[in-house]
């Protein structure tokens, strides 16, 4: 994670990282809001204004042709191998901007300035890149490490509750994997001042454990899958939830994903239960309140087709107690629909 | 170069390597030509006719739909992480379906049977994928080792001459780039018996050359340079031709360019003058009769806008003897022209 900088000044750290790639020239990927409001934040860096690129938000803008979008950019403004693309904004802009960056003359160098929490503790370490095809998530991208991550918890504050619950449940998850002291740390947190030193200090550990993880796995042969925990339901609940057209956040069906990930853990892995309860709690006090999306059948049918598992079956990611979990865990259908009934 | 096979038996070595990747499915890209020609070579491997995916022939056909094209039927038939892209056929399909492959799920693997004498002794090796984008060679694109090449010089024996003599410019050029003797040899080649123990061993030289260079350097930051010699003023004309509408090869335009280049060498690397006298006779013995395809000045302007000129002006790779070169050699506006002049 050498590549990662957290940092309360964005600015100066950008103005460092450019002089050292010293690029012939710079380009600059942004969503409207990101335009909006943390641009001016970097308004002393004079980027070109048809070296701006603008992506409206909205999943169905994370695709192959904003890719090509950014690409004619770059192309019609004579961006050289040496060119720098600075992606800012959420995970969203993150992963297309990294896939156009290593795709543009077989790989041009990319800066990333994660601007919501999610993308901070999970987009910006592992080089996963990409865009969705034919509605099938990420279908179409590459691994490809981004030349420096540069992680301001300042532009947390401006963000709604709901879009930092949905990055706080990843560092849930991270703290579960880690240690019982690391849970009870994140437990703690006070989520009303995300601009603080002390929750940059969070967010830092957060990313370290992760990065930990995706350095002993790059390409999520083995080890890495633990990072899968709560999302085999998560994704389940996720796809559900966007074929009814809710408003429901990846990191609200991460947190109920993990409760029953959880329920699976104490009746399969061992699991003390009164982690479970904990957890439970915490996500029942903060996260908005859980409306059955799909039967339960349907949603063990949805995770029979995840992506992620490579046989027949459903295979999780169990903790065993925190700091402890297998990974490829086999399932049976009755167990799970019995584990779904938690939610 | 463990991962290239040459071979004179394409169907086993396939068979050996399928059986040794254990792919859950397998998917073919082929252009008309060797759907008709090749495939049946291979026709005991069942492959499934819905995983068969065709690209016809055609420079414009090296596009991102092209690309899209192979993710629809991979995404449709539901390819996996585990799943091989075979590519069969010249650079063309190979470039685009290594592009493929490597942006599918964030990466599947793909094996390589090139069947053109260029796509064999030069796209084979280094890791070279993309697509044409906006009229730019090779615009979007990524560097992506093959899981294997499989090299079989029989697939040879039923191409045009022109189509062998485009993939015989590079081997000169890789001889030239090697040594005295390898010059010497390579001038003697029988090219009437391209499927010949004797020629496939001359194959195995020139991409063993080529793989040196490319280790030493994958991303051409350095001595990778060496393998565009011929190809600064060899682009030219071949852009130039293209404009035209002209019925000029790759291989071709690099001959004339090597003759031009191999001028520069003598006059600005010491290169001793009766190497640019035997190379630029076999080549006025061998190749199409160069007609001028655009002014001297025309010309220049094209490689000035090269995108492998780091800064204004013209960079060379040249010769100081077979087997020495120079790399970065800029050379001024007034010597270029003279050199064009013996075209």
């Amino acid at each position: 994670m050498e590549n990662i900088v957290f940092t309360r000044e964005a600015d100066s750290v950008l103005r460092e990282k450019l002089q050292h790639t010293a690029p012939e020239d710079v380009y600059v990927l942004v969503d409207n809001n990101t335009r909006n409001y943390c641009l001016e934040t970097l308004t002393h860096f004079h980027f070109l204004k048809e070296h701006i690129i603008t992506i409206p938000e909205g999943e169905h803008n994370k695709s192959l042709e904003s890719a090509a979008r950014i690409w004619n950019v770059l192309s019609e403004q004579g961006a050289r191998r040496n060119s720098v693309l600075v992606n800012i904004g959420g995970g969203l802009i993150t992963d297309i901007g990294g896939f156009a960056a290593a795709c543009f003359k077989r790989g041009i160098r990319c800066i990333n300035i994660p601007t919501t929490l999610l993308a901070q503790v999970d987009a910006s370490v592992g080089g996963k890149t990409g865009v969705n095809f034919r509605g099938l998530k990420n279908e179409i991208g590459i691994f490809s490490i981004p030349e420096c991550v540069i992680i301001d918890n300042r532009f947390l504050a401006s963000l709604p509750e709901r879009q930092i619950l949905s990055g706080f449940a990843e560092m849930i998850k991270h703290a579960l994997l880690t240690s019982e002291e690391a849970v009870d740390e994140i437990l703690q947190a006070d989520l009303t001042r995300m601009e603080s030193a002390e929750f940059l200090a969070l967010i830092e550990k957060s990313v370290a454990f992760k990065a930990g993880i995706v350095e002993a796995d790059p390409t999520e042969k083995g080890i890495r899958k633990a990072l899968n925990f709560g999302h085999t339901v998560g994704h389940a609940i996720e796809s559900s939830a966007i074929e009814r057209g809710w408003e429901w956040y990846h990191g609200d069906a991460v947190a109920y994903g993990m409760i029953v990930e959880l329920y699976l853990s104490v009746r399969q892995s061992g699991l003390d239960s009164r982690y479970y309860e904990k957890i439970r709690k915490f996500i029942r006090g903060h996260y908005p309140v859980y409306k059955p999306v799909a039967e339960k059948e349907d949603l063990y049918n949805l995770m029979l087709h995840d992506k992620k598992n490579e046989q027949a079956g459903v295979n999780f990611t169990l903790l065993c107690s925190p700091g402890e979990f297998e990974i490829n865990h086999y399932c049976e259908k009755t167990e799970i629909i019995e584990a779904l009934s938690v939610l």
